[in-house]
């Protein structure tokens, strides 16, 4: 149905550090940021699976936005995934203190019957060999987004190149694109990637914005201009998670569609890296969206 | 006179080693990389004091553009300024390998009566304190953009900072930026330098585009998509002296007109960089840039 969007993604617990201060087991997770930011313009799906430690407060939380949480499955044997990172020596770039993948272990693999059935599809940052077992199994599919990360092109590109046929969008960052298509320049990977049969492509690169590949064009969008980032954990999942809500929303299918759903992406991730954790998604009113969209506009060339 | 800038800055004989090559003293310099990008827009008179080592079928070369070369001063007794410099370990940043100051320690200081009347200067980077002497000879002046490096930074800051009163816009890259304004963010650092009196800033970031302040407003302007970058030297002289001549050409002075002055430098670079020394900016042909306008027009959002 027009407006609905599935997102299978992690939700987790994150402990991170920033120059601007420490949080503890705040919410976390590419499939909650993603949803998050989604739920803006469509009803999210989310289906994850975490943890017995999971607080009940935390899915109230949630599922008072747009984002329909029955599908997020709690473990009774297995703690909520767990990620605690620094960024300390570089507000780009995460280091990773430490990685519990818990309830990832046994990230529940079935889709129930009412979800197979919804077009669009995000699959956040997990597994390749498990996104392609979601993908498998979608009945009605119309669009769908996949996220990977660095430790996925290391150890499963070939997975990931065989999902390339499926897919309408690859999601990477400029690392992860030169690491995946083992070239140093942006246009010339992605071109590489699209020779391999990809459709469509959008690099992020995080202050400096982001470019979209699409069959044969090309946009590039900036960054908006932030002049503090609090906590940069979850931007990109913001990023696809607005850009394919939005997608889904309007059930549209153009470049020119495309252009704004980077637009989106930009104005959501802008809002996501100016608190810590979801706090700032979960303040953020559609008259802020309004306010900075216009705002955007105005600074664009 | 509507059209007419004024350009002071170096030429030089350098040596340039790229992944894609090296070649020996070949025609470089600020001064002249501005005037040739400025030359199709505006008639520039380039102001500059080389060696005997000069060669006269390149002073040939440059005044068969839109450059009056008659006040490039010949010295009899030092060599043309001369940098090497290599591109090996990273191609967004020249390690340079030997300076031989030669003819910039006895750089002309006196501008003749008739260039002083010229409304729009440029300074392209020599030190500070030169430029400073250069500015206070000027008579008629509308509009000054002014380029600057680490170098000066580091050792003539205040001088920097004297300028700021009397110049329209300061060029930098990202790098200088941060340096000059002690800011590791580039938007808090604009807004620094901006209370400090600075009326213009455009910030230089290579293949990552260019970001325009002006009073309290901002433009942000990618760079344009290319696969293969030869030689970087001389692109941001190239994008000042498009942005200047552009403004000089037109005479005119608006918000509206500083965003097409920023494609113009985009799209200027972008040929400069395809090749090595000037030979891209030699070869260009009109035509050449109408065509690369319109593509990138097309990719913006």
């Amino acid at each position: 149905m027009k407006g609905e969007l599935l997102i299978v993604g992690t939700v987790a617990y994150d402990t991170i550090e920033t120059p601007s201060g420490k949080r503890e087991k705040v919410l976390g997770g590419s499939g909650l940021y993603a949803s998050l930011s989604a739920s803006f313009f469509s009803n999210s799906f989310l289906f994850s699976t975490v943890g017995y430690d999971f607080k009940d407060e935390d899915l109230d939380l949630i599922s008072k936005k747009n984002i329909n949480v029955n599908h997020i499955k709690k473990l009774k044997d297995e703690k909520t995934f767990y990620w605690e990172g620094s960024y300390l020596k570089d507000l780009n770039n995460a280091e990773t203190k430490k990685t519990e993948l818990n309830a990832l272990l046994k990230f529940e693999t079935s889709l129930p019957a009412s979800l197979r059935k919804i077009p669009y599809l995000f699959l956040a940052n997990i597994d390749p060999e498990l996104q392609k077992n979601f993908l498998n199994q979608m009945e009605n599919l119309a669009f769908v987004a996949l996220d990977t990360m660095n430790y996925w092109i290391e150890t499963k590109r070939d997975e990931i190149f065989s999902l390339f046929d499926k897919i309408t969008f690859l999601f990477v960052n400029e690392t992860e694109l030169k690491l995946l298509s083992q070239e140093n320049n942006l246009y010339s990977g992605a071109l590489k990637l699209l020779n391999m049969g990809l459709k469509g492509l959008v690099v992020k690169r995080g202050e400096y914005g982001s470019v979209l590949f699409y069959n044969d064009r090309i946009a590039v969008c900036p960054a908006y201009p932030l002049d503090k980032v609090i906590d940069p954990t979850g931007a990109g999942d913001t990023f696809a998670g607005a850009f394919v809500g939005y997608l889904a929303k309007e059930g549209l299918f153009s470049f020119h569609e495309f252009k704004k759903a980077l637009k989106w992406g930009t104005i959501l991730s802008s809002f996501c890296v100016s608190d810590f954790s979801i706090d700032a998604l979960m303040r953020l009113t559609f008259y802020d969206l309004a306010k900075r969209i216009l705002e955007f506009e105005e600074i664009l060339i």
